[in-house]
Parts: C-alpha cells; structure tokens; sequence
C-alpha cells in the first residue's frame, strides 16, 4: 500500500519535515491554526525556517486545518510542541489533543509515529491509550505482533530541529527512529531514510528513543548551568570568567560552552520531561534540578549585577531608562519561545527601571501578545542609564561598541551577556 | 644567565616534566623519596610514565634528595601533589612543605613556578606569603615590578598530565602558563616552549591559569555525574543506559561520557579545591557539590545493585564469595591513587560479603599500604557468586565472557560497571 502521510502540527518542527517528505510522498500537512495555513498556502513561513521556493518545491504536499482531510492517510507523524506550565510540569495537552484528532481518523495497520519531546514512557502510557480509545483499534507491540489483532502500530522520532541554524537542518541531522514491533521500527526507519541524507540511528524500543532525545538537551542544559555556576564564582573571584575559559579551552577535551540566559523550547524545557518522570518513580534530580535553578536565574542575576554596576557609578536606579537589546531566545532568529530576557526585564522593572526591549529580529505583535512587551522601533542617542546586550543577534555585532555607547547618557553603566564586545568595552559580562 | 632549573616532586607531573627539559636543559630532579630517587638513578620508573630507554635520552638530569643540591638552580618548578583530606578539604602540605624548601634556597631574580592543581589564588595567598618569610626576598609581581626590588618571581603553569595515556603526553598537550610579572610571563611561556611541541596558551594572570586548570576537571566531573545520575534514573525504568546513550550519540553535538566511578588524583579531587575558595568567598556551588556526592555514592550504589541482584537469583548474602575484577581508578595503568573501587568493596563488606580483588596492573605492596586490601594472585573456575567488572584493563576484555562468567559458582551474578560484556551476557551494569 501506498504510503499517504499526515504531519500534524506545522511550526518549527513540522513545517520543514513536511516540506521534505512533500518533495518525495504524497503528504498532509494539518495544523489548528486557520492563518499558519492560510500563510503557508499564500508561500510564507513566518517562523522563517523554510524559504518560499522551497515551500514550492514540496509539490505533493498540501495544507489543511480539517481532520476530514487526513483520514484517507496511512502514517501519521506528530510534531506539536510540549511546553511546560506554570509550575515547571509537562504540558500534554497538544499532544494529547493531537492524539485525540489522530483516534478519529485511524484506520487498521496505519502507524502514529511522535516527534514531540516526552519524558521516557509517555507515547505509551499517554498517547497511545488515547489513540486506543478514540479509534477502537488495538495498540499492536513487540508483545502482542503475534496475534491476529485489528490495531494500530505506533512509533517514536524524535525531532532534533534547530530554530535558525543553517548548517543543520532536518535533511543532514541523524535522525533517532523507532517503532513498536521490529517490523514496524524497520519500516519507519527506511521511511525516515527518503529524506534523512544524514542516515537514521533505530533505537532498540519506543522507550530508548524518547529517553535519548530528552538528555541530549538536558546535556546541554548542565554544561551550561556548569559554565553559569563558573561565571557566578569567578565574577566573586574578580576573575574574568571568558580569560579562564579561553585558558582552559587550549586543552583538547574541554568543551566550549558559554555562559548566558537558557530560553527556547527545548533546553530550558525537555530537562522539566525527564525530572518529572523521575520523581514519579522515586528519584529526585540533582544535578538536572540544579542545573534548571541556576538557569532559570541567570535573568535575575544579570539585572542585579547591573543595578549594583549602576549604583557605583552613582547612577539613580529608581527611574532608570535601560535598554535591552534583544529579546529572543537566541541569536538571529525571531524565536521568542521561552525566552528568559523576560526575568531579567522583570527584574529591573521590580527595581523601578524603565525598560526599552529592541529586537530587530522580532513579531511585535507575538512580542505583545505573549509577554505584554511593546519593543521600541528606532534607537536615539544619549536615552539610556543603562544599555544590556542580551541576544548576539548579527545586527548588534555590527553596530560595534561606539555604535553602542553612544546610545548611553554621559554616565551610563553597559553589560554584554554574550560577549559581543571586548571585556575592557563594557563594565560587566558574564 | 642560564637557566637551571629543578624539578621539585618527581611524581606523576614531575618525572616526565623533569626528563623532556632535561634533554635539553640542565635540570636537577629533587624528592624527598629516597626510594624514588634510588629507582630513577638505576633507571628504573614504577609509575610507568617513562621507559628506561627515555630516562637515559634525559642525559642533562641529575637526581637528589638534598635541598642544598638545588641551591645553584633559578628556575624551580614545583609539581607536589595536592589531594584533599578526609574532610574533602584542599590538603596543601605537601605544597607548603615544596614553598618552603625553595624558599631556602632562593636567590634574587629567581623563579618559581607551580604545576599543582589549587584553587585560584592559591599562588599568591598561600605559597608565596612561604618563599618570602623562607627566604627574606619580595615578590616581584605586577603591581611593584617598576620598583628596584630584591626579589623572586613566581609562575604557575598546571599540569595537564592524563596518567596512562600514551596519546596526550607532556611535549603534545598544549600547556597553559602564567608569570608575575608581564615580562616573566613571556620568559615561563618561552621556557616552556622549549619542550611543549603543542605550544602554550600565555594566561593573563596566575590567577585565571589557576582557574583554568580546577574548572577543566570539575567540568569533566559534571558531566560523568550527568550521565551518573541518567543511570540512575533509567535504572529506575527499566531502559538500558548505554542503549540510551548509543542513539542520543548519534546526534553531532552530543557528548560521549559514560558512567562510572570517578577516581583518581585530578577529577574526583580537583572540584573539592574550587568549592572551598567558592565558600570561602560566600557561595556555594550547587552543580558542582552535587556532581561530587553523586559521583561518590557509586560505588555504594554499585554495591547495592549486586546484593539486590544476588538476593533475586536466591544467593545468600552473608559469607558470599565476591570477586571485583579492578583496583586501579583508571584502565590500564597501576595508579591506585583516590581509586572510587574502594567504595564498593567497603559497602560489600559491610554486607558480610568475602570480597576478593583481583588486579593483574597494580602493586601488591602499594594495595596493601593505601588500602589494607591483599589483592588475589589467581582466579579459579566456580569459586564466586557474584563477579564485578570495575575497571576495562585490557586483559578483562581480552578473558571475555565465557572465561569470566566460568569464575562464578553455577548461580551467580555477573555485575558490568564499564561495558566490557554486551548487556545480555551480564546481569546489571550501570
């Protein structure tokens, strides 16, 4: 039978894979939100991710906001996002309304295979209940593929899309694959190899799949607080923490991470997946937990350290103008998703500054809606008591550190989280 | 003037340091081992860092015991160990002993230089205070070099030595050092170029060399104690680690690290000399102390994992026979130093296991001294109940499972801690 696909869910993660499958294979692609697919219909990404003349060149695939449309598919590929909540808790609700969309429109032998981020366990325990009760079919697996059963099979990919990278893109990533029977897992894995130049790695089971996919972030998300816990100690030392990591850098093994703010969808989140699961079944983590609380600090650290700055200049903090520049959560590119510059903003308006947010890269309405932050347009020289560079966007690297000044009034006090200048051009980094 | 330099602590650093310069420069290797020094004059080095062949090649050193033999010299380069004590505090006698017989016998415009792993600042605040009551000099540093001065120098250049490793040797591992003065800096750099074929990074204060060196342990620490921790955790549901850990390695950005004890004389030490300046000066690191107590409870955990396993299988616990194959903290090389196998046997002993050690690289005499352990000579068919795979010496992986699993009585329980067997030949492994 003819493979007939349906992606559902096409933001960052969804669009560029049905974009790829929808050059080879006749593909679906669903999404919920009526004006991502009138967008996408008129040729335009606006997360940025796919070009219109590659939009074009998905010939086979079409767009479509009605479950209807997908029931005649056979694989169904999952990629809505799975956020946190207030309390720092996996938030299944896409995913488990995503799952309930699929139940409707499953038929006998189709496969459902999920590349959102879970905490190991979750397609089976959460998705695939779901889809059992939704479709009337049976979840067929490794211990009932023996059977004669009118079922389902399900799989697991997880995504490994990296918002704004160029170099690595969904086609030349290495791409974990997995499948509830070993028949199944090698049927996912040659159809994941119609697009994937950079090969596929088949996990031994559902569950080693979803584990890998949520530590590698949560690697990044530990180096990262390690580097944060350095800066935080030598900033006490009166030690550059950029001189040591340089110095220690000429050793061939030691890794290069930086300090600074960890927002986005995926390192400062997935970690929440892995430590939730774990406190369930009894452990509670160390070293990810502290790795999360020093992270999710680093915001209000930064506007600490700048109120004090201030304050030895002899700079009024009640009142300040501060500027802060960049509000995504990582450089060159318009993903505001988690990003942490909110603590730091937060922070200094709990101080009584008066925060200006400049973000060439940013939807000022998406900025509005999701934060209640209206960024300022255009930069005047000589405003502000105070000027913070938050994100290493292209555009602030280029303005160059005159450029930069000269925004300040006379006395002003200028911090670089991302070490886009010189440490003897600015009074305080990381 | 020509340099003459001594070497002060022929040790692991201090040897292989002592014999590059002395091809080339007159050096003096002082110890205050008379033993040592007895073994490296017939030729003969136990640490197994240098064969017989390079001694000779070092044809311009000489070996001594007596401080007053390096009274002529003007360059001393101190290379002592410094371990932490039972409390996990920085020891630093040995280092304070080394300051103080050189500064017996400095002479003005001299040089020191430490090697040793301390904490940042610890050249300045602790060694130096040392020299300059020993030897009624100034030190000449930065904030005093225009004056005209009676004085010495001091440097700080750490040791990146990887014991065992026969890649990453003195002359090709990039060296970071430092001076007290800009202008002594570049003299330490220079000198050292002569023997460092990777060349050097020139630091820009002793402090941050120091830095450097304590955080590129403490970051290797972090991250074997991550991937510590994922053991534990997918231990808990029931996903094998290393399978886990093959396909979240498939990603281009992961990072390899395995479980396991951590031992030795650098990463499970050099993170305590960090905490305590980090203290000191009023924080108290929260990634990194946890990074050290889970790392050091896995020995103990180990142990646990073993007894539960012999209790399902029906083996009875009190008076069972238990061989752990490995005493080194590192694979195939003799050094016993801070080994983390010791934690295993302990807590299996407090079972009432009968722990038999078997390790074909160590020196029996040293076992005995450091640990009170007298390892087993032969290994015989049928003798154990459990068998622990503790360290990938070569000859472990050469036995192979059929020849190891033969040691075990015909119930027993095969526990793997470095992946030596593949998971279906053993019954636990991290």
């Amino acid at each position: 039978m003819e493979n007939k696909l349906a992606i559902i869910g096409l933001g960052y993660v969804g669009l560029p894979l049905a974009v790829e499958f929808g050059k080879k294979i006749e593909t679906t692609g669903f999404d919920i939100n009526q004006s991502r697919i009138q967008d996408l219909i008129d040729g335009v990404d606006r997360t940025l991710e796919v070009g219109s003349d590659e939009l074009k060149q998905a010939s086979k695939l079409t767009y479509t906001t009605k479950f209807e449309e997908i029931r005649n598919c056979n694989i169904y590929i999952v990629t809505v996002p799975t956020p946190i909540d207030e309390q720092k808790q996996p938030d299944l609700e896409p995913l488990v309304k995503a799952s309930e969309t699929v139940g409707k429109v499953l038929s006998h032998g189709d496969i459902v295979i999920f590349e959102s981020t879970v905490y190991p366990g979750a397609t089976e325990e959460v998705c695939v209940p779901i889809l059992e009760q939704q479709s009337n079919l049976t979840y067929i697996n490794t211990d009932n593929c023996d059977q004669v059963l009118k079922g389902f099979y399900c799989g697991y990919s997880p995504e490994r899309i990296n918002p704004g990278d160029k170099e690595h893109r969904v086609t030349n990533i290495k791409k974990v694959t997995s499948g509830s029977t070993p028949a199944i897992a090698e049927k996912i894995d040659n159809l994941y190899k119609k697009i994937i130049t950079a090969g596929t790695h088949k996990a031994t089971s559902i569950k080693v799949a979803e584990a890998a996919k949520v530590i590698e972030n949560t690697q990044r998300d530990v180096n990262i607080a390690l580097i944060n816990e350095l800066a935080l100690i030598f900033n006490k030392l009166d030690v550059d923490t950029e001189e040591v990591l340089k110095a220690a850098g000429s050793k061939w093994n030691f890794l290069p991470f930086r300090p600074g703010l960890v927002g986005g969808h995926c390192i400062g989140v997935d970690p929440y997946y892995l430590t939730h699961k774990a406190i369930e079944v009894g452990y509670r983590p160390e070293m990810i937990l502290a790795g999360r609380r020093l992270n999710d600090d680093m915001g209000s650290y930064v506007a600490k350290q700048v109120i004090e700055l201030m304050t030895k200049k002899g700079i009024h903090v009640v009142g300040a103008k501060v500027l802060v520049m960049g509000l995504t959560f990582k450089e060159n590119c318009p993903d505001l998703r988690n990003t942490r510059v909110i603590d730091l903003i937060k922070e200094l308006s709990d101080f009584n500054c008066n925060v200006d947010v400049y973000d060439p890269w940013i939807d000022k309405e998406e900025a509005k809606k999701e934060y209640d932050i209206t960024p300022v347009d255009t930069l005047y020289d000589g405003e502000y008591d105070a000027v913070i560079l938050t994100v290493a966007h292209d555009e602030f690297k280029e303005m160059g550190v005159s450029k930069i000044k000269r925004l300040g009034k006379s006395e002003h006090v200028l911090y670089d989280i991302k070490y886009i200048l010189d440490a003897n051009e600015v009074d305080g980094r990381l």
